[in-house]
């Protein structure tokens, strides 16, 4: 596939997260990439610390406006990410608006960055933002918690996973949903067809991926895939994830399946790219000096800033080194996320 | 070879220059880049019209103290492009200074990014920064016009040629120049050893790439080879061409013979690439519709700025599409760059 994708989440110097973490896959994976930073910054937030500035709504009007009357606001793919605040997120979603109405072609994934696991980190008034923008989506990517508060709905059994992916599909019309590093919580582990369920002794030791696409005359076709959880927090890995899902999605595959979607099939090939770039990432993080992959502690990362910075500079993604892996010239077996048989069922 | 290159350039939104032109080449060359942006904007200054802003020096400073900070700031290679003035390139060589004084090995690659074809189009107040920063440089690659400002010599014979050069090397303490797409003037072409003339007839159809590297016992060892001209402007084939020079360049290689240094290899390289690059970007722009080609008319384009704005569109780089040419893995002949004999004999 190829094309041009208009990328639009926030810039780092240093590492891989936000568009630096999108751009230099969906460019290996033969797509042009039109970049605009919502920020510039020195590195991503887990550093502790950062230099440099968030742009503006202004900012970013001024650059869309531009590209507007140049005639450059034409992409075949639209990819949106971190954005800071609401007003900038506004400037996006009008964009995005614009977009979709003038290409009901243009697959735009939409990338609802919140947070994670129970905590924001943006500003709350981006919430309402997010959810007009949903409609305009062909896929969103939210994590475990940004489901959680699309929808208002706390994820605590099957009943409620249930009740939050109907919503977002009809109430808010998003086509494509693909849940990622899901922790297994035996409630899903139980519920998941054996042909998914990783051996029982070993479920805290797997993350779970889910996709659900809309099926005008059905109920939604949900798939899902187990992969090995890797020790420590590594950033950017969502950010390369959706930028894969996009890259490999392919509407106009009409191979639809019992078992796969056009949908189901590009999250498999994210899932399975993503998971090796990071296994190469975890590889060489464990091969640092230990002073550079001391483990998370509150306590002593709080008397000693250098160690979190040092914790994080190397569990970088290993992006560039993975170009491999990227263009799918690696060995890897794919991870084919299957048809979760009985999901709807009450 | 593989490394960390701090690049600090223009960046666009869409197209192919500065930041967006060197760092996926340098990607793909297996470096990881850190990329500062001193301006964000829509398109570059060709298109007649852009959005976005400026990075002031305050920005660009609060981005390399947090990177100090983080102990991000130690790349083995360095790369400094368009920086639109005085204040934001003072910043840029106070980093440059301390980047050398910590790590006399860094391979610094100094675009002093100012103009061409006799039109300066940065602040003038730039150009007594750029010769300040020359000294800490290991390659520059200026135009014939950059070379003309920073010396403050008019080259219009062999003789100011080579009184240029040596300042370069002995005035300014730039240990490796290269200098590239210089139109083929019959005095130049007259003084070329026969090996690299062009065939009589067609000079004009050429263009001349010229490196010289500094030799502590001798006269610097000159170098040359002519490429095929490609008629039309393309925007970013310098920013490419550095990005290349630089990742290309091996200060370890202790292969100097009578006939290569491991500087006029990398620009080897650099053109061999660069120019393939140029091809299938004109085989390209020959290929879109008609009004998407008009050649450069001053007047016409006054009336209709579209005009201008959609022959810059077709004419962006192919560089995505570019990925085997930028990876070693096509066909051409390496264009070496031989051994100017006589350069310095008056």
């Amino acid at each position: 596939m190829e094309g041009r994708v208009l990328s639009i989440q926030s810039h780092v110097a240093f590492g891989y997260v936000g568009g630096k973490a999108a751009a230099f896959p969906l460019q290996c994976l033969n797509y042009d990439v039109d970049v605009v930073n919502t920020v510039n910054f020195s590195n991503h937030a887990g550093y502790g610390r950062s230099g440099g500035s968030k742009t503006s709504a202004a900012e970013l009007e001024s650059i869309f406006d531009a590209m507007e009357f140049n005639e450059l606001l034409d992409p075949a793919r639209l990819l949106t990410g971190y954005t800071p605040n609401a007003e900038a997120l506004t400037a996006v979603a009008k964009l995005a608006r614009k977009l979709r109405e003038r290409k009901p072609e243009l697959v735009y994934l939409l990338d609802p960055v919140m947070g994670d696991a129970g905590r924001l980190y943006v500003a709350p008034d981006v919430i309402p933002v997010y959810r007009t923008m949903l409609p305009l989506s062909t896929i969103i990517t939210p994590n475990w918690f940004e489901v959680e508060t699309l929808t208002d709905i706390t994820l605590t059994d099957m009943p409620s996973l249930r009740r939050a992916l109907a919503k977002l599909h009809k109430d808010f019309g998003v086509p494509n949903v693909a849940i990622s590093s899901i922790p297994l919580k035996p409630w899903l582990s139980e519920t998941l067809p054996l042909s998914i369920r990783p051996p029982f002794a070993s479920e805290s030791g797997y993350l779970l991926c889910i996709s659900s696409s809309a099926s005008p005359e059905d109920t939604p076709k949900v798939h899902a895939q187990c992969v090995p959880l890797l020790a420590g927090y590594f950033s950017g890995v969502g950010d390369l994830f959706s930028s894969l899902v996009l890259a490999h999605y392919n509407p106009s595959d009409t191979s639809r399946t019992e078992s796969r979607t056009p949908f189901s099939q590009a999250v498999s090939q994210a899932l399975t790219k993503t998971h090796a770039v990071l296994c190469e990432t975890f590889r060489h993080s464990e091969q640092l000096p230990e002073e550079e992959r001391f483990a998370t502690d509150d306590e002593k990362d709080e008397v000693e800033p250098l160690r979190k910075v040092r914790r994080m500079r190397g569990r970088e993604l290993r992006l560039v080194q993975s170009i491999d892996i990227i263009r799918g010239q690696f060995n890897d077996a794919t991870r084919h996320l299957e048809t979760w048989t009985g999901f709807w069922d009450n």
